[in-house]
């Protein structure tokens, strides 16, 4: 009946691990057990989980052998061999090549109470306000330490990195000014690899991305910048500062030229730098956008990822925002709540009109920064970032002392860059003691970048390794002369004055009591994962097991820094080698790249590598993306990144693709396509039959694509594959299928995956980008005549490496049975629970059997005339049943989207569907008029303990019917929404998006 | 004015963490902020800290100089320093060694969760029920799964280890027959640890012991036990089951004839191995008591400890029982609620009278084993038992065949002892794979005991080592042959036929998502230290420092068996040599013995000394111990224990020792005074100043000793040292003073400090015990005529060694100047609470100068008269404000002693005084009639949100004056007891300790 993984069993650790299936991890995974697998089946009126299956998928897209993966491990054996692998990255080198990249030290409250705490990273996106307080609160620390530091207006909660961040404020340049100016300058002392990400993406948009010399002279203003480069032709330029070298250098002259053009001045900074040098927002008008990585903020280097970028802005480009804001904002009882701000202005509503594609953030790795400037306070921070200052003024002083050395670094925060006699030499020292330095390409610079970490020790090293003075060697001890500090860089003009992080809440949680207590208060107000299913469509909101994340916390894996030489990485690329090929095994695809950080950055990746190819093909000129409408917003959102022109293909009344409707836009734009964008289940929870027809009528058309989002693989692996019946390019969001927690809105991991035919452009973007770091040509785009390679879209070369251990993992413990056997619960879970509520609620779409597949939508559409309620109001309504509600309104209107996944079991499904049949029967009083139509407990939904517990309570039913309305929900385990029901209007009219000042103290 | 710690910085490194006092871990580990302290000491009328503490202290006790320590380390460092002192344990070895304590996996979801969340590791022992309702749930758990394993009547929850457990169980047979029977039999196949512990017990008791050879022809029957002892005269007999070496016999026989002669059957058995053997209470009435470890479910090694011990036993036995068991009841509304049972027998009531000293236990590894339980369920602890026992009786066959070779057990389940031909060669076989195994001191015995973790390459290499022919060589691959099993136990009369474990508990939380959620429901039920203060008097619950835990779980040193060679333990003993060096330094003793697993253990362990030290002056007919009536019940429950007979002295009404009582006492028993028993300061929480002349009249009184109650040594480091100024034993309460956290009830440890001229008796005890271990000498009591050993206290040689570096790491981070700061600040915050507590109610005992120590008392009895208001009340209604109770009770009935602890911040301290000042005000209502004296909030507090949220509401006061008494209680963050007054009356009239039957489902 089924398939029992035992019959597999080839040992005795096996037989340990398999002799009965639930024991093994395949039965910690899966939430139903073997006897409730029955039930439900007989519910369906399915003899056997096959019979579904077969019902399900089209026949001639099944996958009729079994996944070539190797056995199952069991938890103990998978952390073994982890280990084992880890150990492979030596961790004994210290690594100073900064570019964007530092040591620094992780508070252990926070590793321990954030990181490694699943009631922080297992929560959703926080768009249900009412139970994400919480990290909602946290998330407006993190912009307001950010708009502090930057001394500008506002700020979004985090976007992918560093690079993109830059990406994101040039394309906010160029809409401002109305995409008419399409020249965009950038510093040659910027990092390497921002530029070459600005310049991979400008080239889509056909943006110019010209580069000036960033020397002393322009920005002391004796090389005017404006007589250079015509500015009034450029919608911005883009300045380090400090920079790739180490100098702070004075804005005034190219922002006071940028300005009199309008030429918006760009700014890429280091928040640690901040706290001792002018902020961007200080120079005054021009300077209107500040980028760069919160990662040196108690983020480990992650051999590239997760970490925070941030990106802030003057008020005038507000509505330019990339990404989430969060906002403050009131609740139905007026109360002060906190939301996402603005989101007319993101992929999901704006879709190609968006202000950019970004979707998953790195919601977690910003709330691990707002607390670590939380927890050090303004003086903290300023003392870490002079105890570096000083030791870099010592260093350079020492460096300085030794003839054979030149520093060029005029001004100093953190980095120095050194002309050497002979950079070998100076590499060979370095390696002695176990060093990596940045080597400049010209072979004849070396760079160093000091950090929070540096010790006496490290210091005496370096001075060893420039051949200086180690006049210390008869104490023992260095001393840093008091002259050092005095003529430092806060001495200068370019010193901040102002003050920053002065709200108390950055001023009180310095005891570790009272952090740990801060955050527990926060965590306590969301639901997430530890508490009840997240039944969100689309999302995927499963199992993230314990043994899958211990291991992004070892130090093997988290103290890398993206650019160390490969050979003290060789754990991480043996691990990042076996995830490609079980990925490849399990797509039908042929290669992978992990660069993208992001499913919406895997789209513009693989959109990338498309027209790359299709270059290639010498089919350049093909532009057009066909994508349905019931497509996620990131699809079109991402086409237009990518340069190209969304064409929208409608759906039939039952769902599916209109084949004549695609098939009358392939004849009216045959040679300008470029591919077909789709959802595969779709996003309407069908497998659609016709999909191999579909994907053989695109690539009929000359060398047209087919991309196929891989958001729903996880109702697709071990039983058929997109690489097999058609498809040439997908991203897999590692962070649903493959197990990475959401963390609140990221980190994720988008790779993309291709067909071999495709590989020479995709791969290529990775393997060159290593190649150029380690070559240290500075990566500019170069659009090889053999290779079409299109640039590099992430600042790391495997994107958010550290989290990509919890993939591996999920996959060699489940094995391809248990994958497998995954897929087919994910299925049953959903087709149980569309079964259970059909008689409650109309189910949208169903296949051609009257199945669904992962997924399925509740059509609820008719209730705004009958009782007046909206989806809106049953998402509130289920907060009061203790659930996170399904997803709202995607991808139609009005209508809620349920993917229970297979890691719950029946009894939490049993009691999601229960609340809904009681919220039925809820809308059910309203139609009938027994409860009034403005107010009930649909319409006043989510109810807080503010309002149950007080003394006033006039509504026409009871506080039990408002709070308790089912036995399952007990005052002891109740978790409330914190906050009524969100004013969204009155938020984005009155928009706020730093800590209020406070009113009441605390607590 | 507040030393500042800058003034020694000495290096760069740490001018790094201590160019800011407050940004040093000091700053994190003490709450105030020096602004704070100001306003304090302002407050208080004292210039300076210094002031305050000359007021408080007897002058002629204060340490005039520095701590000897190393300077204090950052936390970066400490864990760097602690990481390579960890590698100097050797983790490559595998060991078999069996004796009680066997490998295990830990399920990640349970590490993670439960053993590194300060949710569950910082808690108190559930005293406060309605906010423990969670530990509680889960210490039910464990009591249920302890029943039905050993298919006895009751148990209680956990005691400190199993050797400990076996001398408990020896107490209750001496107490059951009216301590007139005082003869104990034990067979010779006990644990040898088990009955060094036993026997050491009994010699304080005056109790003979005897020993039995335990043979399969005693066993059967064949030789009658009666005739070789008369049993009549024996208060019970122990015997191991399966013994030690590795046999499971018929009790049938020696229960029928104990039972006979009312002689009871005390079984130490193997949870494990339960699952598979007819259990201890299925062989009927006689075999009455069951001991043993939880520690094989779940538990790491820890090379020792901590580790959980049981106990279970018949109805009939049931007020005998020592230690904590938790048990129905319900609650003010008459809901089921659970709470710590039979609180009569303990010591803090019955205190010498008590059944015994057991105060502190193993909550949280008793947590942690019944989570196993519950993760793995009945059918998958059996599949773990019957997989290792078919792989030892594979392993018994294949070593059978090497003729050189005779298995001598012939029932085994997990153990073979084995008559090798040399076990010298045997020996370095094993040694060459990296394997441990058990050598016996005869040297022609050799013991394996199979595990949870064992491999196929592990049994290859037994086999190997063995000299057993290996005949998978040809393909690799091990075969277990089907009749292995078939034969196995199972299929004898003694394995099991009944059914365990068959609770819906036991059979619901298989999948990890589902295990999760519970613990996260049962952990937000609770109060811990991540919500508020808990400022229990005597208990010191201080900040557990994330850092300072972290090591705790790695394998270094977590997979350690306490008998393995020390060649491999090497990071152990140079920790605690350190560690040892550190305490001594801070107390002003000579040497530390790690042996005790709590204070109480450490008590006992102590007061031998003492004897030992008596007997070896030739003044051992001592035996007399002076305690004040103020002292804590444990220490007249240990004086019991250790053979002594207690003389209480009275305290003056100012609560002082009252001296001519003392010297009246002196006079009359002047040659039978063994120690005076002394708390410092004071139980009544001041700072006696005749301290030293107390000490000095003791000592004038022939060879008699003081013993110096350690558990208020958080008011003295640094600041004044016991071993200077007169006591000669005190034990540490670790997890007090030095921040192992409570766990809710344990792990803690309790090592005694001794002066030199203890040091023979107690310092022996551990090298003594080694010794013992690492030769294999049974270790049979022997008084030295040289060093009066008195024997062995626990059945690991440091005790719980595991979480020794909680402490290590403390004193490292603060240094000396911290640890004096820490005790400075706990003196500050007490007083600071006192003053600010004084206008609303009577501080009950000052010291001369009108201070207090680090905790006071407040007299709330007048109350009772004025409103019927009790100390009682006043606890409850504090957790209505959101907090946890200070000690209610002790050391003077009906009032509340308070002990900040220098972790708080003045924020918190002003939050809890503004609550009892609120208190104090809704008391003056009903004292002026304005609010009636049985319905009032204090009356009927706590308030839970099942009354709170209910339409029905006829109280004379507002739902918002019940829940929400203050500002800074609010709806979104308050912590609700999740049940109303506990009824404990009505729980031990109706005694009911394991989980009740299912009535609902299980949300
Ligand atoms: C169908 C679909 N495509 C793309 C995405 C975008 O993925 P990401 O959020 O990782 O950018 C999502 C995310 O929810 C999705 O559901
Ligand atoms: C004064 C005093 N002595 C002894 C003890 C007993 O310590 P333990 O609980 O570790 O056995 C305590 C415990 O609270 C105590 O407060
Ligand atoms: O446990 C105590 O009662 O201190």
């Amino acid at each position: 009946l089924y398939r029992v993984l035992s019959a597999h069993r080839q040992s005795v650790d096996q037989r340990r691990t398999y002799r009965n299936y639930n024991e093994a991890f395949i039965g910690r995974h899966i939430g139903p057990r073997d006897a409730d697998k029955k039930v439900m089946l007989e519910t369906l009126g399915f003899k056997n989980i096959e019979e579904l299956i077969s019902a399900t998928i089209p026949q001639n897209i099944r996958l009729t052998r079994d996944l070539k993966l190797t056995n199952p491990m069991c938890e103990t054996d998978i952390l073994k061999r982890l280990q084992s692998i880890a150990d492979l990255n030596n961790i004994k080198w210290r690594t100073f090549m900064g570019m964007g990249y530092y040591n620094c030290v992780t508070p252990t409250p926070i590793l321990r109470n954030i990181f490694e705490n699943p009631g922080w990273t297992t929560p959703y996106t926080p768009y249900q306000a009412e139970i994400a307080q919480g990290r909602l609160e946290s998330l407006l620390n993190y912009q307001t330490m950010i708009c502090e530091l930057t001394a500008l207006d506002i700020t979004n909660a985090s976007l992918l990195d560093e690079g993109t961040a830059a990406a994101e404020a040039m394309q906010m340049c160029f809409r401002h000014h109305k995409e008419k100016r399409n020249k965009f300058l950038v510093s040659n002392n910027a990092h390497p690899q921002t530029m070459a990400i600005v310049k991979t993406r400008a080239h889509a948009l056909d943006i110019q991305v010209d580069a000036f010399d960033g020397t002393k002279d322009v920005f002391d203003g004796r090389t005017k910048l404006g007589d250079l480069f015509d500015l009034s032709q450029y919608c911005g330029v883009l300045v380090n500062f400090p920079d790739t070298n180490g100098n702070v250098d004075n804005l005034t002259s190219i922002v006071e030229q940028s300005k009199a053009k309008e030429c918006i001045v760009v700014v890429a900074t280091d928040l640690l730098a901040l706290t001792m040098i002018k902020p961007p927002g200080e120079y005054g008008p021009g300077c209107d956008i500040a980028i760069g990585t919160a990662q040196r903020f108690g983020i480990p280097l992650n051999y590239g990822g997760p970490h925070a970028a941030f990106l802030a802005c003057r008020d005038y480009l507000t509505r330019l925002i990339p990404g989430r804001v969060v906002g403050l904002t009131k609740d139905a009882q007026g109360n002060q709540a906190l939301r996402l701000a603005l989101q007319t202005r993101e992929q999901h509503i704006r879709r190609d009109k968006a202000t950019s594609n970004i979707c998953t953030a790195q919601a977690l790795l910003a709330n691990m920064s707002a607390m670590y400037a939380i927890y050090h306070g303004p003086k903290g921070l300023k003392d870490i970032a002079k105890l570096i200052h000083e030791k870099t003024l010592y260093l350079a002083r020492k460096i300085a002392e030794n003839e054979d050395n030149r520093v060029v670094t005029y001004m100093p925060f953190d980095t120095l860059k050194v002309v050497v006699k002979h950079q070998k030499y100076i590499r060979s020292k370095a390696e002695a003691r176990h060093i990596n330095l940045r080597y400049y390409p010209d072979g004849k610079h070396v760079g160093v970048s000091l950090d929070e970490t540096v010790t006496d020790q490290d210091l005496k090293d370096l001075v060893w390794i420039f051949g200086a003075h180690e006049e210390y060697e008869k104490t023992g001890e260095i001393k840093f002369e008091d002259d050092l500090l005095e003529n430092g860089i806060e001495s200068t003009p370019l010193g901040r004055k102002s003050e920053f992080l002065t709200h108390p809440l950055f001023n009180t949680y310095h005891s570790e009591m009272k952090l740990v207590r801060y955050m527990k208060r926060l965590e306590n107000k969301d639901i997430s994962l530890v508490h009840s299913m997240i039944p969100l469509g689309s999302c995927t909101m499963k199992l993230n097991a314990t043994t899958e994340m211990i291991p992004s916390s070892w130090p093997h894996f988290a103290s890398l820094h993206p650019y160390q030489p490969p050979s003290q990485t060789k754990g991480y690329q043996l691990m990042i080698n076996e995830l490609e090929n079980d990925l490849c095994q399990l797509t039908g695809y042929d290669n992978v790249s992990f660069q993208p950080n992001s499913g919406a950055q895997g789209e513009y990746a693989g959109l990338r590598v498309i027209k790359s190819y299709l270059e290639y093909q010498n089919e350049g000129h093909r532009d057009i993306c066909l994508i349905p409408v019931s497509a996620h917003g990131t699809n079109p959102a991402s086409a237009h990144m990518a340069g190209m022109r969304v064409e929208a293909i409608l759906v039939q009344k039952d769902g599916k693709i209109d084949i004549n409707y695609l098939k009358e836009k392939l004849s009216k734009f045959s040679d300008r396509i470029a591919c077909l964008m789709v959802t595969y289940p779709s996003t309407f929870g069908v497998f659609e039959e016709s999909i191999m027809e579909i994907c053989d009528l695109i690539h009929s058309c000359g060398s047209a694509q087919v991309y196929l989002d891989g958001a729903n693989m996880n109702a697709q692996v071990g039983l058929c594959r997109p690489g097999d019946y058609g498809s040439d390019v997908s991203h897999l969001n590692l962070h649903k299928t493959f197990c990475i927690p959401h963390g609140g809105g990221g980190p994720g991991m988008g790779p993309i995956a291709v067909k071999k035919h495709c590989i020479i452009t995709s791969q290529y973007m990775i393997y060159r980008y290593l190649i150029q770091i380690m070559l240290l040509i500075i990566p500019l785009i170069v659009t090889f005549v053999h290779h079409n390679h299109f640039g590099t879209v992430s600042a790391a070369p495997w994107g958010s490496a550290a989290i990509l251990p919890i993939s591996w993992a999920y996959i060699k413990l489940m094995g391809g049975q248990g994958l497998r056997h995954a897929s087919e619960v994910a299925i049953l879970n959903a087709n149980y629970m569309s079964v259970k509520l059909k008689d409650a609620y109309k189910v949208l779409y169903r296949g051609v059997n009257g199945t669904v597949a992962h997924e399925f939508i509740l059509d609820v559409r008719d209730f705004k005339k009958t009782a007046g309620v909206e989806a809106m109001d049953i998402a509130k309504r289920l907060q009061d049943y203790g659930f996170h509600a399904p997803t709202v309104s995607f991808p139609v209107a009005n209508t809620l989207m349920i993917e229970p996944t297979e890691s719950e079991d029946k009894q939490e499904l049993d009691r999601f569907c229960d609340a809904m049949i009681r919220i039925r029967s809820e809308i059910r009083d309203i139609e009938t008029g027994l409860m009034d139509r403005k107010v009930n407990p649909l319409k006043c939904a989510p109810h807080t303990q503010r309002v149950i517990c007080s003394s006033d309570w006039n509504r026409p039913y009871t506080r039990e019917m408002a709070a308790f309305p089912a036995s399952y929900i007990k005052p002891e385990t109740k978790m409330w929404p914190t906050v009524g029901r969100i004013d969204d209007i009155y938020g984005d009219t009155h928009l706020f998006c730093t800590c209020p000042p406070v009113t009441d103290q605390l607590y």
